[in-house]
This record gives structure tokens, C-alpha cells and sequence, in this order.
């Protein structure tokens, strides 16, 4: 099994209408990439400063269906559109 | 459920050896810390330039049981002794 673990931080200046924006076009790949064995999000509690903002594990059964998500063009799109404009840090 | 997920990762200088010393040490904390309910380190399968070295995913029935972890002795020990040493980013 393949775990790909990324965590995100959005900048300040970002909204959270943008923040739900990421959250629900990332929980619709799984639907469109049937590679992904298991995929989850997390949001940030808030516990401490400096924390990310976005946690992301997803499975994989292979390297080759990690390679599929990562390259997928849903998966780019999001990428572009919606985590790019607001990322602070990866 | 409280979920602690922590992306290190470890000087170009560091080697093999101390890195197994932190996976050794980490492996030990929940034996010596029950308010952690499940403790996984992943490390990195060179997928990628620039990833992680080593994960972390804890977690604890409550944000008290973070913090007991957070703070504990044994826990800061690692971080002092094991982990600063030949930490490039977290």
C-alpha cells in the first residue's frame, strides 16, 4: 500500500467560502479516480499557530495508481484552480 | 477523534542510522504514553524530490490527550535529542 500524505497551509488573505471550495472538489475525485484506494481530509482544529490547514491521505493499492491521481487532469484542475490562488505553504 | 499529523523531513547530511534512531525511539512512545490511541510513522518511498523523509500520524480520544503527548517528558526528549539534530523542515 502507497500512503501520500500532504498537508496545505491557505494564506491569510484567503476566505473560507475558498478554503470549502477546495475541500468539497477534492472530496469529489475519489468518485472520478478509481485508483484512489481511500482518501481523507482533515481540517485544522486550530490547537496550535503555524499548523496546516489542509491534511490529505490518500491510499493507493500501487505506485502506478498514485501516479494515475497525481497526474489525473480532475485532480490538476484542482490543483490550478482552486489550491494554487491560496496556498501558502506545502 | 483528534488526528496529529506532522511531515518531517531530514538534512542531506543526516544519516541512515540516525534517522532509524528516530523511527526506534518514536516506535517506543506508545508504550510510554497511553493517552495515545494509535501511532503510525510512515517513511518516505522516494517518489518524489523534495517529499517528506518521515510521518507521523497520531491520534488521541481528546485534545487533552494531544497535549499530554505533546508535553510529555519522553516525547520532548525525542524532539530534544533525536529529532532536532538533523531536522531540515517540518
Amino acid at each position: 500500500m502507497i500512503r501520500h500524505i500532504v498537508l496545505l497551509r491557505w494564506t491569510a488573505e484567503s476566505t473560507p467560502e475558498l478554503h470549502q471550495a477546495v475541500l468539497d472538489e477534492l472530496r469529489a475525485l475519489p468518485a472520478a479516480i478509481p485508483a484512489i484506494a481511500r482518501y481523507r481530509l482533515g481540517t485544522d482544529l486550530g490547537l496550535a499557530e503555524g499548523n496546516a490547514s489542509l491534511s490529505v491521505i490518500a491510499d493507493f493499492a500501487s505506485v502506478a495508481d498514485y501516479e494515475t491521481y497525481r497526474d489525473h487532469p480532475e485532480h490538476q484542475r484542482v490543483i490550478a484552480e482552486r489550491i494554487k490562488p491560496i496556498l501558502a505553504a506545502r
